[in-house]
C-alpha cells in the first residue's frame, strides 16, 4: 500500500543527505495520508545509501506498524503528536543539522534578522521549553511532540513551519515532503546567517593602509593596470 | 529575440549555484542590451536544475514583459532602477550568499582589510540606509534600487561594483554577466575574510609547550625523524 | 595473514578521507585480532590515494613488525597502549580533525550540550592532562597512551569511546573499525556544534523592522503573493 | 625548454584549486631550476580550467621573460626576491586562502597551538611588518620579497617554510613544488584551527540536563536500547 507516498518519503530522506543536513543516520522524514489515517516514516538506523522505498514503515496514528518489517524511526511518536496537533501539516522532518541544533542547544529562538528569514518564517522560530524529568521518563518522544504543540498555542504553525526543541534540535513541517525538507534547509541556512550577523555586529579590526589599497586596486584597474593579459 | 544574451544570463545564473552563492532559487542575474532598451532576467521561483535559456524573461525598462511566458524575478524593479542609475552597468546580480547577507543583516559596510579586497573594490563596500515603512509599502522593489542609487551619490559604481542592502543582502554589477557574478563571489569571499579578520584581531590562547613542539617537529624533520618511509 | 582485517583497516582509513576528517596523511586506524595477539595498522606517511590492503602493517603487542615492508604509523605505540588498557576495544582511530583538534588545543573537555552528544557519549569527552617533558622525552607515543588510560581511571571507555589529547588531538575507539571511525566523525561534529552553541549563547543583534518582515513574508505567502509562477 | 618543470609547476597550480586554497585566478606557484638561472611561473590572470603547461612563463632572475607569450604572474618579483634570499628554496606558492589571509589581515603571526602545527613549522609562522608607503610606491612586489627576507633575518626559512605578509596574505615555499603546496595547505589548516582554538578558549554554555542525557544515551545503548533494527 501507499507505494507513491513511500517513494516520496524516501526521496525526501535522501534530500537531507544531498542538502548536507544529516550525517550517518541522523534525520528522518515522514508524511501522512490525505485521510490522515496512516503515516509513512523512515525506518530506524538504516543507512541512507542502501535504503529503499519498501523499507519505509507504515503506521497508524497510534504508532502501530501496519506495514513494513523494520522498526520505525525512534522519533515516530513526536511526528504523530505533530500530525495530531497541526491538521494542515502533511509532512514532518527532523534533523540534527549543525547550526539549527546548536541554536537549540543554546536554548534560543531564531530571531528574524533579515529578509532571507522573512521570506519563509513570519517572525522568530521559537525554542521550546525544557521537558521536565517526568515528561522524559514517562513518554519522551510523545511528550516532545506535546511540548512542540504547546509552543504553538499562540502561533500559526503554517506561518512558522519549524521549531527548535531545547537541547535537542530542529523539527520542520509543511504541506508536503518537498516543502518540509526545503524548510529544514532554510532553517539551517538562516540559523547560520543569524550567528554570523551577531558576530559581525560586535567587532572591528584595522583597515588596510590607503596606499596599499591604492596599489592593489590600480594594479588591476585603470590605465596603469598590469594584471592579466593584454 | 536576444538568444545570445538569454544564454549568457542563463549561464551566469548557473554559475551562482556552482560558486555556492545560492541555495534553492535564491538569486538572480540580469543583463541589459547594448541599446539599453531591453533587460533579460531569470524567471521567478524556477529551479536552477531545469532552467533553460528560453525561460529567461525579456522586459523593457518599465518592467513590461515583452517576451517569455514566465513571470520575471520578483527583484526585477531593483535591477531596472540600477540600470537607470548606473549607465555603465550592463549586468546585475542579486544573491543571499551567507557572509555578505549576514553583513547586510548586521547593518555594516564591508571595510577594506587587505589587498584581496583592494584588488576589486576601491574602498569599503557600503551598506544602504533602511528603507522607510512608506518606501516599503509604496513600491518596495523599485525603492530598493532608489536607495542603492542614493548610496552611490558620492561614489563611483564602477570602482565599487557592489552594495549591501540593509537587512536584506548583496547586489553586485559589472560590464557583463561574467564579471558581475565574479564580483558577487569576491564580495562573499571578502565578507568571509573580514569576519575572520575581526575575530582573529581580538583573541589569544596558550601556545603548546616547547618540549612538545620539539618532539613533533623533530619526529618529522632532521636526522632523528621517524615519520614516513625510508 | 589477516587479509580480511587488513582490508577492513584499509577501508576504515579511506573513510577518514571521505568523512573529511583528514587531509594529506594526517590520521590512522588500527584493529586488533580477536585473540589480541596482533595489530593491523596503517603505514606511516603513505598517500591515501595509492594505499592498498597489503600496505597495512601487522605488529605484535610489543610493536614488533611481524608482516609488511613499510614502517607502521608513528602513533603505533599509542594504539598499543590503548589496546592494553581497554580490553573491550578492538579498533582505534586517530585524526587531526579540525574542531576536535582545536578543542584539544584549547585544553578543554567536550561538554554534553544536547541530545546529539548524549546519543553517543555518556557525559563529557575528557581532555587528558599534559604529558610532562620527561614523559615526552622518554617514550612519547607510549606515554600518550598511558595518559589516555589514566584519564579513564574512573570512566568507562565503552560509555565514552573517545578522548582529546591535550595540545594534540582526538583518539576514538570501538568494537570494530566502522564504529570507531563513526565515533571519530561524531566527535568532530559535536565539537563543531559545541563551539556554535557557546557562540550562540552570548550574542545578539537587531531584528529586521516589522514592516520589512511583513513585506517579504507576504510577497511569498497568502493572497497577495507575487513570487514564483501562477 | 624546461618542459618537465613547466608540467610540475602547472600541476602544483592545479593542486591549489583541488585543495580549495584559491578561487578564480587568486594564487600562483613558481619553481627555480637546479642551476638557479631560470624561474617557471604561472601566467597572470589565466583561468585554471584552461591553463596548459606551455602557458607557464620562463624568466631569468631579473624577471625578464625568456620563454612564453603570456605575462608572468604580477607577483613574480616577490618570488624572485625569495629565491635570491633563500638559497635552499626551490619552489614558492602564493595564495589568498581564507584563514591564512585573514590572519595576515589581522596583522598577527600564527602561534603554535599544538602538535599539528609543530609537525610542520618550528615555532610561530611570522607576520611581516608593514611595507612603507615609499616601499609600495617604489617597487611594491620586489619590496614585498625584501620584507619577507628581513622577517627571516633571525629565522631559518627551512624550519619555518611560510610567512604571512601583513594586510596581504600567505607565501609558502619548499624544496619542490609538491612540498611547497602542501605547506600552503597546512598553513591554511593550522590557521583555521588556531582561530577555533582561541574561540574555544574563552567560552561556555549550559550542559544538557542529566535526565535528558540519560534518556538519549540509553535509547541507543544498553539493554533497554530501542534505536535501530533488532
Amino acid at each position: 500500500m501507499l507505494e507513491e507516498l513511500k517513494q516520496e518519503v524516501l526521496q525526501a530522506n535522501l534530500k537531507l543527505v544531498e542538502y548536507g543536513l544529516v550525517i550517518l543516520t541522523w534525520g528522518n522524514v515522514s508524511a501522512i495520508t490525505a485521510d490522515r489515517k496512516y503515516v509513512v516514516i523512515k525506518p530506524s538506523g538504516v543507512d541512507y545509501a542502501v535504503m529503499k522505498a519498501e523499507d519505509m514503515v507504515v503506521t497508524d496514528l497510534d504508532g502501530h506498524v501496519v506495514e513494513g518489517t523494520l522498526r520505525p524511526s525512534s522519533d515516530l511518536d513526536t511526528h504523530l503528536a505533530i500530525y495530531r496537533a497541526f491538521p494542515a501539516v502533511n509532512a514532518v522532518v527532523h534533523t540534527h543539522s549543525r547550526y539549527a541544533t546548536a541554536l537549540a542547544q543554546a536554548e534560543r529562538s531564531l530571531p528574524c534578522y533579515g529578509t532571507t528569514h522573512a521570506d519563509t518564517f513570519y517572525g522568530e522560530v521559537p525554542c521550546t521549553r525544557h521537558l521536565t524529568a517526568e515528561e522524559v521518563a514517562e513518554n519522551y518522544e510523545a511528550n516532545t511532540g506535546v511540548v512542540i504543540a504547546e509552543t504553538f498555542r499562540e502561533k500559526d504553525p503554517q506561518a512558522v513551519p519549524a521549531v527548535l526543541v531545547r537541547k535537542h534540535g530542529p523539527f520542520a513541517w509543511g504541506p508536503n515532503c518537498r516543502k518540509a525538507v526545503e524548510t529544514a534547509l532554510i532553517l539551517e541556512e538562516t540559523a547560520y546567517m543569524a550567528l554570523l550577523t551577531e558576530q559581525m555586529s560586535q567587532r572591528s579590526a584595522e583597515p588596510a593602509p590607503q596606499y596599499l589599497q591604492d596599489k592593489h586596486y590600480f594594479r588591476k584597474h585603470g590605465p596603469n593596470a598590469t594584471y592579466g593579459q593584454k
